[in-house]
């Protein structure tokens, strides 16, 4: 039994179990390995599209602001979204922004587009640990790469932003899962991409159970000393994009943001100090055209039967963290201590 | 084994396991049983003092809006609490309000305490499955009563402003719990009231296990019917109060009051459309004086060291939801349906 | 020439130059005079159906939180309105949000909707200068005659909610003002109604002339005798109540209330600590049903076209104002101090 | 005459009625001119020391969140500033958020300061009227340029982040100017820069009197054609950075940041919908210290004299923007359309 069988929350899962499954979105990572440097960037696509030129409905949501998210103060403003998201190392944050820039101008150069002002989405987590972070390696050429690569399937765990990122004192990475619903006989999808980097080991549970506690022991036992308290502090950040088709005003959809944080409290996160998380969401069913009509009609769910919605975006982000930890690899930090994958260990275990 | 000695985090609790622990806090009810009418109120005193003229720093952060808490938007400005936090039904705030208003009048009158303008914090939850809320049954005599009967040792349960109140499911009510911890040799403690009001029993987790779906396929065992999608909506609301004794300004106050989100999310909460969830904090260790200085000198906790206090929040709202359920006894709702207490079920079972 | 002639902008104004050219709003007051107590309450009602039922998109925006305001929150959250904005005092709100309570139960026991969760709207001033406010004159019938007065023709000044009120160090009280504007050969209004009680007679400007020094000069000469600085403070509050048929979203709405704050700054204003200062608006062009289908359609203004709304709120909030203070009457404090009218003195002077 | 001596407002003005009046900032500028690249960046300094290890209490307050201003969301939830604050032009974003970053790790390596996390906080506006802005003209050598030529006395007009901005239809620029307050015997200054690039000609205003309207004509006079509704829309943006010697929280910072509005809107500003404006403030009284003890003790002015810096933040913003304009040199756009400087017209004129 692989993660795609094991039982988180109580919804059906989409075909791929991936944000992809919302019609339209695609994921492109750009892996770096060189000397000390273990970084990435990963980009979600929100359409095949000039994403300037039609903007999604969008949304973004602070749920702990240590963090160098980009482009969020525009998209709470407008409740549209320009660019691809971008995520990164923290010390990337700018490059990745000019690099997002030009491929805009790019694009609506191709597309005959004028374009002078651009709101690049980026956002990042702290991998020093593992990544000679200083040297800013993630380069504009790899951001466009990224881009260009973007597919509906894409690999989760140690790959692209993921690449140098812990998660509850193991390896972290990209992670992504998505859910399903039914409202009035129309069939809707929430899927999530997330970047883990946070928590520590002896706050991990998986589904109320104290894994995180048991790994501890475990790896105590096999090292013959008990992990330090600052090895403890639950620092780096978690990033967390969700993309829908369900028909939304942004409005809304910060609201469905907004539960992302209670998928992230079921893994045993208390929101360390050190932890910057930030929640980025667009829906498929709701583009703003430039060149629009003076009065566009909107479709707009009711208000009430956003509890789906809701449940699907704790859900899916629970599962995203699992899913980026059982899928990322051991790696070495720049220390030479050595950051295990969740996935050596039977965290599938039941209950003594 | 009680609430008390069954594990919730990892943090030690406070004495009495209560709100309370912080020193100077007191807690009172009062109960209403007439008729079709079974609500009530409960205040929480932040001191003994005045606490218009020595006003205790204060947050307040709104977790989802669908709620009529009063007080929250000068509390965010200025960062202080003026007069004791009541909770009550829904319908009542007005009336409870007025009557804070009253209160805090005389005591300024009694003090030679100039006093105009005065913000009444009210928080509520909507109980009418079991009262007959229309008739807004809380009275000013009884927010007076509950004040003067404010004490250190309270009930939790079926009490105040509990007593009409419903949670994943089950009877829900007025819970408590506290955590401790250490800084530089120095002892603070966090302790959190809550008014729960909210989730689905499908939901509900105890520790991860799914304790909720064992009493929903039992009750439906017994009546031999399966619960309808209207009984597992998640509606209603959460109040939740924290006070420290650690000394902090408003802005870190306002970051240990998101957290109490987390602590909700443990127990299989999703954040309903329909819940309103509002936290109201304050510290007992910075106060501001009406008549200060032009300069004050504030002790103020360094900013990496909220992590302690994040957790305690965390943990002691988890508790203190759970502390709720415990203690509520069942009941019987305006439409003749019974409510059962968790303390019926076997919810500290082992997992088979 | 009187207020209406007199230039404030550039924009047309609606034909009563009222809040009311909105179709289908109307405005109410009951005024208190007897004793010590000068005071009184103002609704402003969306529309001539149940509003619980019909919820109009409505949003807040808090300039200075030092106020009382309730309701907002939930505004906040859902975007709708659902009951009639009143304005009273600052120590009356808990009364009236309770007569707005029973006000709303009536209308929905009339028509047959089930109701028991309610949001009253209540904003709020300190008229404790010209008030004995801890008396709390307002009294719930005092609110339902104030609704069912409600016409949309109103009397603007010492009247209802703003018969205490002081305004940059002369009387304030209920002002209104519209502006009207073009959008793809549709005509919109929009229209603001404000409770004025802010601001020092030193800082009042007209069109950016000094008049406020001017008078400050003619009655230090008349008493002999220069203003305290205690006098000089910018207590008090405003509150600014904005109506328009423009169809817009919740987000789009509370953009358009935020800009009523620079209508504020025109006529002088610091926003000084001690003046709450909050923002109310609402749409008659798009309401909420609670008996809507799964997927309501939306008519939506584009965002770039707010600007028109945004002058148009500038502008009659900066008009409203002026005419508050115009129409009010001049009125002995509680201390026998005289508090002047704007009317008394030659405001449309021409610079020397 | 000059700006100096133009009366605005009623608080005396620092020595240099410069941000840098307030002791320890500092203002550096690097102006691009080649080709069609007329842009650059101004960099304010919050004191002479590594200000990441010595972080001065910082605010950042969204007025219009039409912009991509970086680097706030840190400031918000942290409340301290960690790099100078960097100003450019819209698509230099990211360029120079990354030459802060190197900056500041220079800096660190330097003084021996662990850092692996940087907040860099940069502000911009769109001058792609003047300037070719797909081009990102300002590079890391610029910005460390105008760090290195930081200093007291600073260029105004039409330099650095200035070079290529509009502001009301005429050149605009950078601007500053301070403000005086006396507290209990001991006197602060609050200073103000901003980079002016809003509003449309016809809505400047003068201390109320309407220059704009009359520059307009006296320009159709002089063009025989009236402006287009185009031209007069109130497109750019305005970044206003303020700096305080008060000893303040984060919180009561926010509070001052917020009053920047009511500044801009003294001389016309409608807050456009395509005008991004951010506030960004700090305080030099109150620094944190990276290696801090776990208590600190901080000094904090007591609330209700906020009133006083209030007033000065009000003032020092509306004569920034003056002061930008008047001394910004005309310039010709990149269509060839000329851009006047305010200084060609008789701006103090009086009524006639």
């Amino acid at each position: 039994m692989g993660i795609q069988e094991y039982p988180v929350g109580r919804m059906p899962r989409g075909r791929r179990n991936l944000i992809t499954d919302v019609a339209g979105v695609r994921v492109g990572h750009y892996t770096v390995h060189q000397d000390r440097q273990h970084t990435g960037v990963t980009v979600v696509l929100p359409g095949s599209g000039n994403c300037y030129q039609n903007q999604p409905v969008a949304a973004a949501y602070v749920h702990n602001g240590y963090g160098k998210t980009m482009g969020s103060i525009q998209i709470q403003e407008l409740g549209v979204l320009e660019t691809p998201i971008a995520l990164t190392n923290t010390l990337n944050v700018g490059v990745v922004a000019d690099a997002l820039i030009e491929y805009t101008l790019r694009q609506c150069q191709k597309d005959g587009v004028a374009c002078t002002s651009i709101n690049p989405v980026v956002g990042e987590c702290n991998d020093s640990q593992l990544n000679c972070i200083a040297h800013r390696a993630v380069q504009a050429e790899h951001v466009w790469q990224a881009i260009d690569s973007a597919a509906e399937d894409f690999e989760e765990g140690s790959v692209g932003a993921g690449t140098g990122t812990l998660c509850y004192g193991l390896k972290g990475g990209i992670g992504s899962a998505s859910r399903c619903f039914e409202l009035e006989g129309r069939r809707f999808t929430l899927g999530v991409l997330v970047q883990s980097n946070f928590g520590s080991l002896r706050d991990f549970t998986v589904n109320g159970r104290p894994v995180g506690k048991r790994i501890s022991a475990a790896l105590s036992k096999q090292t013959g000393k008990a992990p330090s308290e600052a090895e403890q502090a639950d620092k780096g950040s978690i990033m967390t994009v969700l993309a829908t088709d369900l028909p939304v005003t942004a409005r809304q959809l910060q609201r469905i943001a907004r539960r992302a944080g209670a998928g992230l409290a079921r893994s045993g996160s208390y929101i360390g100090h050190g932890s910057g998380e930030v929640m980025l969401a667009f829906s498929t069913a709701n583009t703003r055209s430039r060149s629009g009509a003076a009065f566009e009609t909107l479709s707009v769910v009711r208000e009430d039967l956003l509890d789906a919605a809701f449940a699907a975006a704790v859900e899916a982000t629970h599962e995203a963290v699992l899913s980026s930890m059982v899928h990322a690899k051991a790696a070495r930090g720049l220390d030479g201590r050595v950051w295990h994958s969740l996935s050596e260990f039977d965290w599938m275990e039941k209950e003594e």
